[in-house]
C-alpha cells in the first residue's frame, strides 16, 4: 500500500513480505535468525511463514514475553546463542513481535560483533505505530526503561495489519494512545478523525498516518537533539507512572500510562505553553472516557518525581517536558517546577472525584 | 605537535590537554566523569590533573585493571554507577588508560541512555597506536574478545608521550608489535626505520606515523567493510593465541600474541599472496629476535582453529585472512585452508627447533 524510504531504512506498509524475500536474497546473508517471544512465535510465526513461502531457512531464537524480560540478562543469553550458532557479521536478524522484541532485538543486533543487519516486523499496534520506527533500540537496567541502548536503524520495517487480528482489546487500546499522541503533537485533523473512530478496528489509513508523522520527525532529527523530543509528549509523567505501576499489583500497559501522562502534560501545556482551557478539557474528556479508571495515589508522588529525574530528556538535573502549544503543535525543552508537576497529578485524579 | 582532524573526531598529538579544557567548556556538559583502572588512577591521574589545571570538577569511576575485567558484569556496574550519579545525556566520559579502558569506556558511553560523548586519553603505547583510534568499542563475552561492541568515534583523542614514561618494558614491546604491523601493511620505509630503532624509547615521530596510518585506513572504511580489514594482519591467528594463552599459566600480552600471529600470517602471505621468501625470512627473523620465545603446543592447534572460527572477519563460515602482498602492502578477504593454517603454526614453532 505504501513504501516510506529514507537513506538507510525503508518502511514497507501493507505490501506483503515479498520485499523481505528480496532483501534476504540481495543481502547474501550467511544466516537468518528470527527473534520472537513465546506469544509471537505461537501466534505470529505461522502467519510470517505463510507470507514468506519462498524462504524457510532460518533459525528461531525465542525469549520470554513481557517488559520485565527486556533486560541485560536476556540480552547476554541472546548474544551467547548467536555465538553458539556460529553467527558472523553477515547474518540477518528478523525481529518479530512487539516493542520488547524490536527494542531488545535491535540492541542485540546493533552490538553483536559491533553490529549486524536487522529488520523489524512489528506485530502489535503499539510497535507498528511507535517502537519499530525511528531506530531507537534499548533494554531496561534496574527497571529503568531503555537505560541502555543505541540509535540504529533497521534495514527495513514491515507493517502488516494481518498481525493485529490476534490482539486483545487492551493491546489495541495501548497502541491507540500513541496514535492520539501523534495527532496531538502534529496533526489536528488526524486527532479529530481518531476521535470519530473505533480503537478496536484501527484502519490502515490511520496506522499509516501515525507512521508517517513519526517517520518525518525522526528523519529530521534521528538522534533526538531537538525536534524528536516532541514524540515524548505524555511520556515524562507517563513513563514514571508506567515504571511505578510495573511493580504494583495492577501494572498498566504502556498506552494506559501514556494516556495518564498526556492528561497531566496537557494540564502543564495549558499552564506553561499556549494550550487553551477548552483544548485541555477536550483532551482530558476524550482520553479519560477511553481509558480505564486509575488513581495516582498521593503517597506515590515522591517516587514518581524521582523516576522523572532519570528521564533521558533531562539536562543539567532539570526535568524537561514536551508540551502542546495547541492541538496539533508541540514545543520541547520546557522546564516545569516540581510543584506544578505534582499539581498536574492532582488535576488528573480530579477526573474521578467530581 | 600535530592535530589529525576528521568530520566527527579529532586526534590531538603532543599538544597538551588545553584543547580538552576547551572541549569541556564549549560542550556545556552537565557533568564530567573520568574512567580509569586502579593502575592508571594511581600512575596517570596525577599527570592528567597536572596537565588540566584549569579543570578539576570531575567524578572518578574506577574499575579493576586487566583484560579479564573487560566484561559485561563490569559494564553493568559502570552503567549503574552513572545512573547513581544521576548522569544525563549531556555528560562527558573521559577514558584514561589502556585498551581495556578505552574499549570498555567507549562501549559504556556509546550505549548509556543511547549514547553520551566520550574522549580517549590512551596511556599505554598499545592504546596510543591502536585501540584509541578508529572508534571500535567493545567488551568480551565468555572470553571471546570484543564479541559485543559498537563503532562509535570519541569526540577527541589526546596522545601524550608523558604517559608512556611509567610503562614497563614488556608493555612497550606489546605496543611496538602494532607499530611493526602498521609498517608491514602500509609503509615499508616506516618498517625499516622501526627495525633501526629501540622499542624501549619509541620516538614521537614513530608513534605519530602509526597513528597516521591507522587513522587514514579507518577514515576510509569506518565500519570495516573492506580496506580496514588490513589492520587485522597478524590478528586472526594472534587473537586465537592470545585467547588461548589468557587461560594458561603463562598469558601473553596482546603484542606478544600478535607477533606470533604476524610470523604465521607472513608464512601464509608467502603461500597465498605474493610475499617473497626473502621478505618472509626477514619478518620472521626480525620479530622472533625481538619477542620472547613461546612454543605453540601441538595439542592446542584444534582449540586455536576453533577460536579462529569466531573471528569477526569471517563470512559464511570461512576463516578470512589479511595477507601481505609485499612488505608495505596488504590484501584482505583471503581464504586459507585449515591445513595451511596448521602448517603456519608448525612453521612458527620451527624457529625454536633449529
Amino acid at each position: 500500500m505504501a513504501v516510506l524510504e529514507s537513506a538507510e531504512s525503508t518502511i514497507y506498509f501493507e505490501t506483503g513480505l515479498e520485499s523481505l524475500n528480496l532483501l534476504i536474497e540481495k543481502g547474501n546473508y550467511s544466516r537468518v535468525f528470527v527473534f520472537a517471544d513465546g506469544n509471537t512465535s505461537e501466534l505470529c510465526l505461522p502467519v510470517f511463514r505463510e507470507m514468506l513461502d519462498d524462504f524457510s531457512d532460518f533459525d528461531l531464537i525465542e525469549t520470554d514475553p513481557g517488559e520485565e524480560n527486556k533486560n541485560i540478562d536476556f540480552c547476554i543469553g541472546i548474544w551467547k546463542t548467536l555465538l553458539d550458532f556460529g553467527a558472523d557479521r553477515k547474518c540477518l536478524m528478523i525481529n518479530l513481535g512487539g516493542g520488547v522484541i524490536t527494542d531488545m532485538g535491535g540492541f542485540v543486533a546493533s552490538t553483536y560483533k559491533r553490529g549486524v543487519d536487522f529488520v523489524n516486523i512489528p506485530t502489535t499496534l503499539l510497535s507498528q505505530v511507535d517502537a519499530s520506527v525511528g531506530g531507537k533500540t534499548g533494554i531496561d537496567v534496574d527497571s529503568v526503561k531503555n537505560m541502555v541502548g543505541t540509535f540504529t536503524l533497521p534495514k527495513a520495517v514491515y507493517i502488516e495489519s494481518k498481525f493485529l487480528k490476534t490482539l486483545p482489546e487492551r493491546e489495541l487500546l495501548s497502541g491507540f494512545a500513541e496514535m492520539i499522541k501523534h495527532g496531538l503533537i502534529a496533526d489536528k485533523d488526524y486527532y479529530l478523525s481518531l476521535k470519530n473512530s473505533d480503537f478496536r478496528a484501527p484502519g490502515p489509513d490511520a496506522v499509516l498516518r501515525s507512521v508517517e508523522i513519526k517517520n518525518k520527525v525522526v528523519t529530521t532529527d534521528p538522534l533526538e537533539q531537538n525536534l524528536r523530543k516532541i514524540l515524548n509528549f505524555g511520556h515524562t509523567i507517563g513513563h514514571a507512572v508506567e515504571s511505578y505501576a510495573l511493580n504494583s499489583p495492577s501494572p498498566l500497559t504502556h498506552g494506559e500510562a501514556i494516556a495518564i501522562g498526556m492528561i497531566c502534560e496537557a494540564f502543564l501545556s495549558h499552564k506553561y505553553a499556549e494550550l487553551s482551557k477548552e483544548e485541555l478539557e477536550d483532551i482530558k474528556n476524550y482520553i479519560s472516557g477511553l481509558y480505564p479508571k486509575y488513581i495516582l495515589q498521593p503517597e506515590s508522588f515522591e517516587t514518581l518525581l524521582k523516576l522523572m529525574q532519570s528521564d533521558k530528556k533531562n539536562e543539567h538535573g532539570q526535568i524537561m517536558f514536551s508540551l502542546l502549544e495547541r492541538t496539533g503543535h508541540c514545543a520541547y525543552n520546557c522546564k516545569v517546577t516540581e510543584k506544578d508537576i505534582e499539581e498536574s497529578l492532582i488535576y488528573y485524579n480530579s477526573i474521578y472525584v467530581a
